[in-house]
C-alpha cells in the first residue's frame, strides 16, 4: 500500500482576510517516483506573507494558486527513495513542493542543501528565499553604498530582519520600522539595527526625520500604504526605494494605496524599483555560501520562529502580517505521523482524521478547518 | 533717467487654479549692468506648466517663489549694454531671468544663443528647457532603447512633442495621450506619432491595451493622476517610468493621488525615477546640437505657441493644464513699449497702466489683472 499524501490546498479564493475555511484537508495516495525522480517527505514548511498574494486572481509574476489546488509553499524535503543520480535516500532538498506530506521530482527548481551550512530550516529563511530577497533586493535592486542609510519596514519579519543585518555588514546606519515594543527591541538589542521605530507608537514621520537626519538612501519596502508615503518624505538626494512587497495592502478589499507622495522621486532624482527574488536563481548558491559565513561568523543571527503541531491543528498555510505576532521567519516543522491518524485504506476506510467529516470520496477527505 | 523695468510678480500664494489677482504687475528703475555684467532686454518669457509648482510653498527641487518676488521664468533677453567680455550688445541670450523687462547677469546659468541654429523663441522649447527634459528624460533615466514602445502623456505640450519625435528618430513604437482631437491629429498627421489616445474620449485602459500590444517600455509621465495609473497596467518587463512632472495634480486643493498600481513594479520588474533636468546643464549644447540637427533634417517639426499682446493684457506667467487649449511651448513676446505706457517718472507720476488702479507706492505699480 502505498503512503497516503497529506495535502492542504485551496478551498475558495479569500477576499481581505484569509478564513480557516478557504482552506481544505485532503489525503491522496502518495505518488512513486518515477525514472529520473526522486520522492521527499516534507520536514517544514516555509509560512510567509508573500503567500497571501498568490491567493489573489489578478496577473501577478506567478499565476494565482487554482482553487483544489496544493497550496504554494516553499518547504524543505528529505529524500526518501530516488531514481535521480543527483539525490539519495537521507538528503535535504529546498524547493516550491506546496504543504502536502510527500512530493516527487524530477530536480526541476530543486536544491539539495548542504547540511555543514545551517539546520535545514534555515533553507526556508534566512538561506532562503527571505535571505536571498534581503540580499539581492539590497545589494542589487538597492545598490547600496557603504555608509548609506537605509530603512527597512517590516523590519522584524523574516526578509527584515536579514536586511538590516545585511546593511549592517555593509558599513550602513540601519532603521528598522515594525510594529510593538517586542519587536523594537530585538532589532536594537539584538540584531544591531541602529534604531528602531514602533509605527504603533506615535507619528512615525517625525520619528523618521529624527532617525534619519541625512535622510534615507536605501528604503526597502515591504509595507506600503503610510509607512511607504512617511519614508518617501525623507528620501536623500538619488536615493532608492526597493519595492520588495505590501503586507499592509495585501488584505485590502479596497483598491491599493498608492504613495500620494510618489513625486518624492522627482525632486530628489530618486527611484522606486519593484523586483522577484526568483530572476536571481542562478545566483542564489553563491549569496547563500556569503549568508552562511556571516551567520558563521557571529555577523548575522539567524531568527526563526518553528511552528509545531499535529496535522489536525496546523497552521493556516499563508501568514498574514496582522497574525504575524512573533517576529522573524516562520516555518511549520511538518508533523510525524502517528499511526492512528494514518488511514488505513482509501477505499472505504475511515478518514484521516480524528473528529472531521466523514469522507466524502475514495481519494479526498475533508478534516477538521485547522486553527491558525 | 534710467530705463522702467516692467515686472510680474506674486502677489499672493495660490490654493488651487492660479487666479489673476495672484499677481502684481510692477515697475522699478532698471538696473545698470556693473563690472563683469551685462544688461538685457527681455523678448521671449517661456509659459510652462512647471511654472504652476514654483508657486507652492513645499519642499521642492527649486524653492518656491516668495511672495512678492519677480515670478521665476525662462527668458530670452538681448544683450543692450556690456561690460562682460563674453557678450555684446546685439547677442541673444537664455537663463532663467523672469518675468522682467530688464535684466542684469554676470553670465551664470546663462546661454548665448547660436542664431544660426534656430530662432531665439526656439530656445524656450524645442532647444529650451522642455527639449532638455525630453531628450535626458528619455535617453537617459528612461535608458530607451531601438524598437521599444514608447507612451508619453501630456504629449502635445512642449516636452511631449519632442518625447515623441525623439522617439520616433530612435526607431520607437511611439503613442501620445493628449486632451481632444486637435491634439490628437497634432500628433499624428504632424508629428509621426504611431497613435494618439484622447484621454477625454473614454476608456483609456482598453485604448492603451489596444495601442501598447507588447507593453509599454518607457511610459514618459507628465501628468500623473489617472493616466499614470492607467499607463502602470501596460507595464512590459524592465519597463521605465520616467516621472517629469504631475499637470494633473498641480492644481489639486487635496493630496496628491498617488498612483495605486505601483505594485505593477514589483510584477514587471520595473522602476519609476524622477529627474530634474538641471542636473544635465553640462550637457545641454550637445543635446541641442543634435536636435538643432534633426530639426535642420526636418526630423523635428518645431511646434510653438508665441502669445502676443501689450503689456496691460500679458499672459499669466503661468499656464495650467486646463488652460492649455494650444498645444506645444508657449512663450509670451515681450510687448515692445509703447510711449503712453511708460510712467513719466516713478516718484508720484502716473502708473504705467491704463485703466488699472492707482499706484500705490513709488516703485511698485499695481495694473489690471491680466488675462490668461
Amino acid at each position: 500500500m502505498s503512503a497516503i499524501n497529506r495535502q492542504i490546498r485551496l478551498a475558495s479564493r479569500p477576499v481581505g482576510d484569509v478564513r480557516p475555511e478557504d482552506w481544505e484537508h485532503a489525503a491522496v495516495p502518495a505518488e512513486e517516483p518515477g525514472e529520473g525522480q526522486f520522492a521527499g517527505r516534507t520536514r517544514f514548511v516555509s509560512l510567509d506573507p508573500a503567500m497571501r498574494g498568490w491567493l489573489d486572481d489578478r496577473p501577478s509574476y506567478l499565476p494565482p494558486v487554482g482553487i483544489g489546488e496544493v497550496m504554494r509553499a516553499g518547504s524543505v524535503v528529505e529524500v526518501t527513495a530516488s531514481n535521480h543520480p543527483g539525490y539519495s535516500p537521507g538528503d535535504f532538498v529546498v524547493g516550491t513542493f506546496g504543504v502536502q506530506e510527500h512530493v516527487v521530482s524530477d530536480g526541476r527548481g530543486a536544491t539539495k542543501i548542504d547540511p555543514s551550512l545551517a539546520p535545514p530550516s534555515t533553507c526556508l529563511g534566512a538561506l532562503g528565499m527571505p535571505g536571498m530577497t534581503a540580499y539581492f533586493g539590497l545589494l542589487d535592486v538597492g545598490a547600496l553604498k557603504e555608509g548609506e542609510t537605509v530603512v527597512v519596514s517590516g523590519a522584524a519579519g523574516a526578509v527584515g530582519t536579514m536586511v538590516g543585518q545585511i546593511a549592517k555588514i555593509k558599513g550602513c546606519r540601519v532603521v528598522g520600522i515594525a510594529g510593538g515594543p517586542e519587536k523594537c527591541a530585538l532589532l536594537t538589542d539584538e540584531l544591531g539595527f541602529d534604531a528602531a521605530i514602533d509605527y504603533r507608537a506615535g507619528d512615525i514621520r517625525r520619528a523618521l526625520r529624527e532617525q534619519t537626519p541625512d535622510g534615507i538612501d536605501v528604503y526597502f519596502d515591504n509595507v506600503g500604504g503610510e509607512i511607504l508615503d512617511a519614508a518617501l518624505t525623507r528620501l536623500a538626494m538619488h536615493a532608492r526605494v526597493v519595492i520588495c512587497g505590501a503586507i499592509s495592502q495585501y488584505n485590502n478589499e479596497t483598491p491599493v494605496q498608492g504613495p500620494s507622495n510618489y513625486l518624492t522621486l522627482l525632486v530628489r532624482r530618486a527611484r522606486m524599483e519593484g523586483f522577484v527574488v526568483f530572476d536571481y536563481a542562478k545566483r542564489y548558491a553563491q549569496a547563500a555560501q556569503e549568508i552562511a559565513g556571516w551567520i558563521g561568523e557571529g555577523r548575522i543571527k539567524v531568527k526563526e520562529h518553528v511552528v509545531k503541531g499535529p496535522w489536525t491543528t496546523s497552521p493556516r498555510p499563508c501568514r498574514c502580517s496582522s497574525a504575524a505576532r512573533t517576529p522573524a521567519s516562520w516555518c511549520w516543522n511538518w508533523p510525524d505521523r502517528r499511526p492512528d491518524a494514518r488511514p488505513r485504506g482509501l477505499r472505504g476506510g475511515p478518514a484521516p482524521s480524528r473528529g472531521g467529516p466523514p469522507r466524502r470520496d475514495g481519494a479526498r477527505a475533508r478534516l477538521r478547518p485547522c486553527r491558525g
